[in-house]
């Protein structure tokens, strides 16, 4: 795989020359064109030591317009980043629409150091780089330009370039014993690179070797690619980006679902409401605490039909926590800030610190519940959420966060019923407006979306919990219930 | 001052659960009703340990809206936190307009425990509170609703209750060690809460205590304060929230400013340039270098004509540099959650971590230029901002952060000459808008403004730098030459 990149190649400086300008004029060109344009550029640097990818990266900003160019380097976590999922970071620094942002020392680090130094082995390499391929297909899936670069160099020119820039007392000081000790293990390090770039070079998202030994050759040879590449994005059609719906088989034939099999009768009577309620809130007091101080996280994903009483389940939950250590967070229209990214980078951002509870009050199973259902998303967006969100809560749930979902049901008489009394309430009036009856219209195709998101999306680690909610004592205990479970499990 | 608090109030059980059904009522009617308001409102939490400050604020939270009701608990800071001035953790947390944020252990913790440690001199303290007042007059100016609040407890209530919590095995966990260790230090602390409180108690946004003695009297008692100050917030006509913007002398008599002084004859020759352009840029890098390696941070704020040059000279600056340490921030138009702040917001939001250089081409003196002259602003609002970016620039400085400002300055026939040359070339006709050509015809007023921003904001600190710009080359070589001179100082 590297065979092409090892041998030596320089750029004629007289060729190098010549190009530049013209080079340069196209770059600015593009960057001005891309601000206009609905995706965002992420180039990934990665490559051997010495190859030149940091000069390069100068390079790039010098002569592109570093306003539009974002560079984020990636080196130890802070301990804001050490206590959220691994991808969050970089989650943090995708850039946005119109922008073009590169990661230095990328997701890819940290597999290949730890395989190199053996704290891994091939099968969490493996794992590792599955885990990679499916946040990039979901990044590319929306539009994310994702141009991948790795600088490479053979054995021979590698302990070349280590030893002159250690010679040089004007570079000396960018040589460390690290990079000394990396000689030693320059075929360990080719053999995992070359694994992890076969495994993750993928239609979607193909690695670009390139060659680093000679500084002009490199920095012409990458500036091309990204304009290159940049301006044939942008040459394409946005409807062929968008991979046919197919596969997808829809239920409408059977309208029955698992909704239909919820027992609503369920109910409890005042009293023993107010004893359970009271215990388990105690219980979940004395778990909460013993949580924030093991630093175990816990995220509420809380989904339901209008009305079915979210709200008054959350203040129950919360009774008896302290408001220091939890935060709810209602999913309402996503900002301009957040419609330029991804649409799971607005759930990414809320994740706490070790130790705190989010609650999301609607989720992002919105994807695939009112903007499937209204048309929002497009069917191959939608269908493919349900393995995004999948990969998203795997994330977090290896992250050791407790993930509950919840999903609050009542049927259509209840909602009825619920609507009228809200209205007859002033400081409730609010809470019912027209859409919420446009909304009840669609029950049925509300209840079809419902059934496929549980089916879909019920797993092992993050699995549905159905609340039966018609009775909203039942409920609320129900939900408290399920929760201190969940959490004394963890503890 | 607080011996109205030390009575040992308490609220009978009957009365509170008679009142508490409207209460909870009203304050969910008003919740709903911010939602739709210009302002944001912010509460501030302090008081005597055991006050029950952390029940009532668990209480706010049952009774109103979690959704639109945040509290944010600060401690120990994050080292992403401790890498930025001091200030920056709070504006991070402040609630956007519509909603309410809870600042639970708000900007008067440390100053007051470190007082009572002895860390503080009494000069030290008046000089943090001091800085605190400057602070919340920035915000209440901007329009927030600033709610101070002091929960209180005599010295024999403080010392009952640390004693009772700690006998009763459900709450002793509540007590440390450092509670039972206040109790000695409890006249200190008194004292020096009366001074605090004395000196931050101003007219815009007064503290009120509230005795903590009893959970429904002090429960009731804020309820009902948040209730009534934000009614009666929002039942101000805005404009009576203006301060008329007396006393500015205007200079539009004296039609010369400090930039018809400016030698812009001053220029280089090309072989001078190159060399001195080299010298400057190796000698930067070895700075940049070190900065990096001690964490010292750089700030630029590049303000100027259009077509003055930032573009270019922001290319030759970056030319030395590693592009993983400095980020260039091009301010347009803010984003939606930005415009929900503070205008300073948007600046602090982009501060970055210990050891990097941040570039902003456009800056907060927008404020004082673009937003004066073009009337986006008030003028109460532009004639405050003067002293509002001092203080800015003074939390930066005061952090060790080098502060460099930029005025790139040529003349209007310059400028033509500029608009001109550039609508010829291809990749820079963006540059190029009939905006530019109205701006130009505004040149008398900006220069006013231009004249008045140096004088009011030029400190010892941050002096404004007004760079010689019609010959490009001077231009770049004296920004470099500044830039090594600040930094080299620093290090």
């Amino acid at each position: 795989m590297f065979e092409a990149a090892e041998l030596g190649r320089t750029l004629d400086k007289e060729v190098f020359k010549k190009e530049l300008p013209d080079l340069r004029a196209d770059l600015l060109q593009i960057q001005q064109e891309l601000l206009g344009c609905d995706f965002p550029v992420l180039v990934l640097i990665s490559g051997v030591d010495g190859a030149g990818k940091g000069e390069m990266v100068n390079q790039l900003h010098e002569w592109m317009d570093p306003r539009h160019l974002e560079t984020t380097a990636f080196d130890t976590p802070t301990d804001e980043e050490k206590e959220r999922p691994h991808f969050w970071r970089y989650w943090r620094a995708l850039p946005p629409k119109g922008k073009i942002g590169i990661h230095f020392s990328s997701w890819y680090s940290d597999p290949i150091s730890s395989r190199v130094k053996g704290e891994m082995t091939d099968n969490d390499l493996e794992a590792s780089l599955s885990r990679i391929n499916t946040l990039e297909k979901m990044l590319v899936d929306d539009g994310v330009l994702l141009i991948k670069l790795w600088l490479h160099l053979g054995k021979k020119h590698y302990k070349d370039r280590i030893k002159s820039l250690a010679a040089d007392p004007k570079t000396a000081w960018r040589v460390s014993q690290k990079n000394l000790d990396n000689i030693k293990v320059y075929d360990t390090f080719r053999q995992v690179a070359e694994t992890t770039l076969q495994q993750t070079s993928t239609g979607q998202a193909p690695w670009i070797i390139v060659e680093g030994c000679d500084a002009n050759y490199r920095s012409l040879t990458v500036g091309r690619l990204l304009r290159d590449m940049i301006r044939k994005r942008m040459d394409i059609d946005p409807k062929v980006l968008v991979s046919p719906a197919i596969n997808w088989s829809s239920k409408s034939t059977d309208k029955t679902t698992l909704l239909d099999y919820v027992d609503l009768k369920k109910s409890l009577e005042k009293k023993e409401y107010n004893e359970q309620l009271a215990e388990h809130q105690a219980h979940l007091n004395e778990l909460a605490r013993k949580a924030h101080k093991n630093k175990v996280s816990v995220v509420m994903a809380l989904e339901g039909w209008d009305a079915g009483g979210k709200g008054g389940m959350i203040r129950r939950i919360i009774h008896p926590l302290d408001a220091r250590h939890y935060r709810v967070i209602p999913v309402a229209a996503p900002t301009d800030e957040e419609k330029a990214r991804h649409y799971l980078w607005r759930f990414w951002r809320h994740l706490q610190r070790a130790g705190h509870m989010t609650i999301f009050d609607r989720t992002w199973y919105g994807r695939v519940l009112v903007e499937r259902v209204e048309g929002y998303a497009r069917d191959d967006e939608w269908i493919r959420a349900y393995q995004e969100i999948n990969e998203f809560e795997e994330e977090l749930t290896e992250h050791g966060i407790v993930l509950l979902k919840y999903w609050l049901h009542i049927d259509k008489e209840e909602q009825l019923a619920r609507f009228k009394a809200r209205e007859q309430i002033s400081y409730k009036q609010h809470k019912i407006t027209d859409e919420d009856y446009r909304n009840r219209e669609r029950w049925d195709d509300y209840a079809l979306a419902v059934a496929d998101m549980v089916e879909r999306t019920s797993t092992l680690h993050a699995p549905w919990y159905i609340i039966e909610g018609n009775d909203k004592k039942w409920a609320r205990v129900r939900a408290l219930q399920i929760l201190c479970e969940r959490l004394e499990k963890a503890l």
